[in-house]
């Protein structure tokens, strides 16, 4: 099950990038499992990785390469995550990045190495290597849709998004692709996202900017609260349009940014509305907090509370739990008497209780939609923060509990 | 469902304690609802409360009046909280100590007022007024079963612990009653706890005891993470038996506080095993590590994760999922490779990965059991931690979304 229409986007091809995929027979012959990309001498990249101290072997490897060199290809693999796989997950990874580095004519440290999957086994290595020539022979700068398809692994529907732009005449071109099943999968090592533009970003600004991105998109997405050991973001950025985003006016900056900003959220929230198991996409606001940090403290503990999610999943407008998820969240000296709770724009609850204008039937037209929001106003300062998720329903236990029996 | 045998102790009167009960009709009219409790003069009463902001009226008005006077009663209702409702609430809650207070001819604020049950609803305050005094006349030593009982909302079984000891032949008892089907239930506000002895304990002494038997007892349950608006542990010492804890020796000092501490640890793990949705109980301990808080933090970490409890769920041996959690508890500079998991003594992961001599029917056959441990040791200091949980069930999400359809 997902939330919402199954819909893929027109994908603009970004000059200077180029994806090929071929099929390494990692969990079945037929599927694409291999997924090479290619970038243009001269590009910048950043990152950001899993904190999740049982990082997989790639990631280990892609932190250590990425900043020591030129990055010039990322090579990523389905079916299996290369995760807890001790010191021949290492070996393996560098394996992948050497080969590829020799078909290509690159030293190993200018391959970025990507896993996802199964957790705990190790890569057939072979396999792989020997599927790399074919991905790379069928590189090309409109192979968005395919890679799309190919780096899904229990996903149900690809995840892309892509937008342009005109600066001063100029054509610019952001295009990006993600999987993930929300982080619920068992052992499926899960989100990975590859944003692609073609402006030139200076290769210090690029790593602020793929920080605050996924700031405020991968990082504000919560399922089960269970953080991957293989969860990956990567923007790259060509320079193929000649344009530098360091020359632009600060409105073009700020529009360029903004656009960016946006598509890396569309692209997070198209993982959340792919969790298996979700029925309903769900915005949690809490403003008027004094710092934003209190208010994303208040928001991941409505967002990630059982008993809120279970209540989503029921379609019940039980203000209760969402006053008690509030309560625990451990603000100092929250006075629960100045909290608003809405319901979209339905008021539950407020002065400690349940609001008098309240009528449970207005709480149920609104818990009954697929996309809704929480809204609390603490009512104590003029910050805000936003958070993601999802119900929480017997097909999330049903995938959890029987994916390896 | 629940985890474990249906068995309930026999249970010791204290000295100088009474129980009394009736029904005041507040969700059906045959259901005993209403608990009260005598203490004899003198005696001395410590608490620990939820720290949830959101906490219920009588909560509020408990701590308020604990330190403030002597306390000589303690007054229960089940079937509704009190919580949610505001400035009436609090109205409500102060009524019945009233009233109580008038019957039994003490000041208000020597009555303690506790509520369990539905969240939001206004206390049917006429009904259990007009109730007190058939509960109050039927106070007795013996007590205890048909409190245990009637504390009782939709918990399975009753839950009871009690126990006899001698100090220079003089016999000393210790009982204690709780209630709560592990906080999973949607808007029952959950878990109360109250264990009387007979000992002489100072006025200061017993809030440090109360809050070091309740840190590692009520404090290391987890069901679900959601904790509730009603949460309390009350222990009392009537001094009846004319014994003072401060003059015995160190060693019969540890023998009782060893023995209280066990007894509210009973209390606690019958509420976890009497979860709804739980069809096991697992003790999760955490070793060798710098600080018993890190320890905690992993432990939790394991312990509150959707994806181990479904694991536990489906009897699978998903090492990967522990790790995952072990990774995800944000240890500074841990070093996976340093770590060991074990299922009850089979050895799991080692060196970041599986371990060598891991067979799978050995975790299998562990993961198959009702009761069992997942133990991890960091080696990297000397501290432990153990917290106690259930797992995750397609039960969990029945109850808790089908509850108010």
């Amino acid at each position: 099950m997902a939330v919402g229409k199954d819909f893929f986007p027109k994908m603009y091809p970004v000059p200077g990038f180029k994806l090929g995929v071929s099929s390494a027979g990692i969990k079945s012959l037929r599927k694409k499992d291999l997924i090479i990309m290619e970038m243009i001498e001269g590009s910048t990249i950043g990152g950001a990785f899993t904190k999740n101290s049982f990082c997989a072997a790639p990631v280990q490897l892609t932190k250590k390469y990425m900043y020591s060199t030129e990055s010039r290809y990322l090579v990523t693999n389905t079916g299996n995550a290369n995760a807890g796989t001790g010191e021949l997950g290492k070996k393996n990874a560098e394996a992948i990045c050497q080969s590829l580095g020799h078909i290509a004519g690159v030293s190993k440290e200018a391959v970025l190495p990507f896993s996802t999957g199964v957790i705990g086994e190790h890569l057939p290595i072979k396999k792989i290597i020997a599927a790399l020539p074919s991905a790379y022979s069928s590189l090309s700068e409109d192979g968005w849709n395919i890679a799309a398809m190919s780096i899904l692994t229990t996903d149900t529907r690809p995840k892309g998004a892509s937008v342009q732009l005109e600066f001063g005449g100029k054509k610019i071109t952001i295009t990006g692709i993600s999987k993930g099943s929300g982080m619920i999968r068992p052992d499926m090592a899960t989100m990975l996202a590859y944003i692609v533009t073609d402006i030139i970003i200076d290769k210090q600004l690029i790593k602020e900017i793929v920080s605050n991105a996924v700031d405020t998109s991968f990082n504000r997405i919560t399922i089960d609260g269970d953080m991957s050991t293989n969860d990956s973001a990567i923007l790259v950025a060509t320079g193929a349009s000649r344009v530098n985003l360091s020359e632009l006016s600060d409105i073009d900056q700020n529009k360029f940014l903004s656009c960016l900003n946006d598509l890396f959220l569309s692209l997070a929230c198209q993982v959340v509305q792919d969790g298996e198991g979700a029925t309903k996409f769900v915005t949690v606001n809490v403003s008027s907090g004094r710092t934003q940090s209190e208010c994303l403290k208040v928001a991941y503990s409505i967002a990630e509370s059982p008993l809120v999610k279970t209540a989503l999943f029921a379609s019940d407008p039980n203000w209760g739990r969402i006053l008690a998820a509030i309560g625990r969240s451990g603000l100092p000296n929250l006075k629960v008497e100045d909290v608003e709770v809405y319901l979209d724009d339905v008021l539950i609850a407020d002065q400690g209780g349940r609001a008098s204008s309240y009528m449970e039937n207005l709480g149920q037209a609104v818990m009954s939609k697929d996309f809704l929001s929480i809204n609390v106003i603490l009512n104590r300062g003029d910050l805000a923060g936003t958070v993601y998720t999802t119900d929480l329903s017997h097909d999330y236990i049903k995938i959890n509990s029987e994916y390896r029996s």
